[in-house]
């Protein structure tokens, strides 16, 4: 269903190349059957598969189109019974492993583009490619197969890894960047943080001396900003995703696998340990230690230290289950005031 | 008032021409009197027209050298005598109406600046403006009178129809752009979202395959991120006004009209009816429903349905009224603890 | 400590000298002791000096291998003996002055980059750097020593004051802007506001007529968003410092030495005293007037105008103390309503 001016599709693949693609089972189909392409349940055509992995979409699922569907095994019984189906414990990850063989990332020829502004002293691995308008500074090295998206700028001597992608308008500055990772349009990575001393005689520049440390496997988000250290550097751990327009301040540690969803913020110096996943415009402030695995809903707002696997919401943050009594509590009581009145 | 360093004025009119150009009425005051300029009421000086439209500045309204002034039929009675009086029951509107007259959007001339690099099977319509250093892509097209701004880049086969103004640095892909809108500096459309599987093993990245949709008269803020569909679109409605720094996420779909104040975001295939306004820092999680005309107060957090016309505040987001409710007697309740302390 | 690939380092210097620089005294140590760089406590090598300035970091004063640390007078008796210490009562604020003396601002030599769109009325000052891909318009006016970063586009007429940094892939038009004026990466100053009169027979932009003025030592952060006013100007004041992607709406005005921390935002014609501490994610509805030395704590919402020196939190923000009294009375009736049930 994927719009063809702009992806190139694989396939087709039949239901039992899809099934060992998608680490699923096939539970009632024929494995004969060809697929052409992946699609939502209520946009599906015949021959296309889709996935449910979400209860809203309970009549999307009683009446698509679609010929197959990944889901798990306790929600096979709500399926319309002529839909071929392959059963996975984790639909929505054998979804993204058959839609990443129908569309696999795309990789554009190598090239440097004439536009493009290259420091001579500048060192690019194999196969880079270099888009039009796009910066790359003195002593600058890049890694193989590494992609410099349009009108991104790297900065003298900043280092990028092995197949990483820069996206469009980037700014990345006293850097070091490991392998495969992604980097989306507008991000800042690497500018000065927000140190000084406050002062009515003056506010007084503390000079921000540090780096920024990007992690292989790292992905951040278009618009979002990563300060590099004031003394210590920032580093972003293995694997970890950071959304759109998320504030990262000097001296941050992230640890493995952390998740940082749109608009949420970090203020300088809190360490975080591995896997931690802060919902939307979460907040949490200076010199703080977030433990390992510990989930922030959105907007909550983090005044101390997070135990490991703490689940926390509100501002200031409680417990989840205090925080849904409390909610429940002041509108118990505010309903019986309006009585009362 | 304007700077003329930066604006270019039309004009003078007489009250009777601004009567008509505004939609409004002259209540008082001589009907070929000539104004020469819009300003605020406080730095108004004699000649120049100005506009009542909120009560916070009514010390201004009642010590304005302006000659003239838009007011409504029921705040006639606090304006100075010897003020003329353009009567209008949307006083702010006709503001617009007579400041556009004042100062009509600049038309620049259109060219191809030479440094732009425009790839050879891009199609551009008539009177284009290309402004430096701007990057468009492989089978790109523009309607006519389009005006891409310094910087901005445009990538492989992405549509933008007529008269719309692409802002400084702006980076879109994957997109289809209608007439008539204006895309503030730095926003970016068209790339990837946030979408993978959350594993301990390691994140699998779920492909992102649809595109950005937006339709006529459509405004997008600064630094304002727009991630394409994963599957299914992102749609932004005809005429919806989005404010800077906000996040709109995969798949999600605005109505017509709606608008989303500075720093709001909308996590993954919310869709929106018409006319829905977020106010600023509100947060609405994934896949709800929100209906036509709900308003929401600024930093509201919705984490579920909202009905058509309901108006919503806190977070999680409750009824207005149940809101403001909930604060009074919160205020009572601690105020009370402490007086027993 | 600091990567010298990246940094360039002054020094050695005396503890004698040290103390000078920092305006601190030497309260045990040789004077003579030569130290030959900055770093933080937990990260320092013999020969350093680091800064004690939070209790949070008591461990790493006890442990460090520094051999000076910059600590104050009711500090002293908490750190190693053998540690020579120089004392101050605004600790951080001597590190400030001595790391400054040991990583000087970075000047690097003037040029203009061959790659450069320079309008030919464009009057550039003495000594001015413009690196790559920079566009500068008609008639724009840079002063002495001003460095325009990679990508950085300053629209035709502006004006920027001596010795000003302006950031990589910055836009900036209709805006007049000080001396030492620094504008970090991807920031957007001065592009039309969110100004439009709401209809549903469609929205009626209003014409944004006003500039951005920003006055000398002002900071702005990675990209922040600063509108240009609709009649009035947008003012930020004298040292006034802005952290990344904060929203300022068009007609916003700042006095002297205000601080607005990451993703801050204030609506519209909203104006500030001097001195006014915003902390991270707090939001400011329009038209209010913020007291001089008012501090806001972080995640707050500000509906009223606020007296000048109050310290307010919550969404509606009231008093600190009321806010702390807030959330312990919810905290205990909604523990004592779950030991009912």
């Amino acid at each position: 269903m994927a719009d063809l001016q702009f992806y190139d599709k694989q396939g087709p693949f039949t239901l039992a190349q899809l099934a060992e693609l998608g680490h699923c089972e096939l539970s009632s189909g024929d494995a004969g059957s060809v697929i052409t392409d992946v699609a939502p349940l209520d946009e599906a055509s015949e021959g296309t598969i889709g996935v449910y992995h979400n209860a809203k979409y309970l009549d999307s699922l009683k009446n698509t189109k679609a010929s197959a569907c990944i889901i798990s095994p306790d929600n096979l019984s709500k399926a319309p019974e002529n839909l071929a189906k392959l059963v996975s414990e984790t639909p929505y990850r054998s979804y993204a492993l058959i839609a990443n063989a129908f569309y696999q990332p795309q990789v554009k020829e190598s090239r440097i583009h004439p536009s493009a502004v290259i420091h001579e002293t500048a060192k690019l691995g194999k196969n880079c490619r270099i888009d039009p308008l796009v910066v790359v500074g003195a002593n600058v090295t890049l890694g193989d197969n590494v992609h410099v998206c349009t009108a991104a700028t790297i900065e003298d001597n900043c280092q990028i890894g092995d197949n990483s992608v820069i996206g469009q308008h980037v700014s990345i500055q006293f850097s070091v960047i490991g392998k495969s990772v992604h980097i989306k349009p507008g991000a800042r990575i690497g500018q000065s943080g927000f140190g000084f001393f406050m002062d009515e005689k003056g506010h007084v520049p503390v000079p921000q001396l540090g780096r920024v440390i990007i992690d292989d496997y790292v992905e951040i988000g278009s618009n979002t900003t990563v300060d590099r250290g004031s003394g210590k550097d920032t580093v972003i751990g293995l694997g970890t995703r950071i959304d759109n327009l998320v504030q990262v301040a000097h001296n941050v540690k992230f640890g493995k696998g952390c998740v940082m969803v749109g608009q949420s913020g970090v203020s300088g110096s809190t360490q975080f340990g591995d896997f931690v996943a802060c919902a939307g415009q979460v907040g949490i402030i200076d010199h703080l230690k977030i433990g390992t695995g510990a989930r922030i809903a959105a907007q909550s707002g983090i005044m101390s230290n997070v135990e490991p696997g703490a689940v926390l919401c509100g501002s200031p943050a409680v417990p989840i289950k205090s925080f849904y009594r409390q909610v429940a509590t002041l509108h118990k009581i505010s309903k019986k005031r309006k009585t009362k009145e």
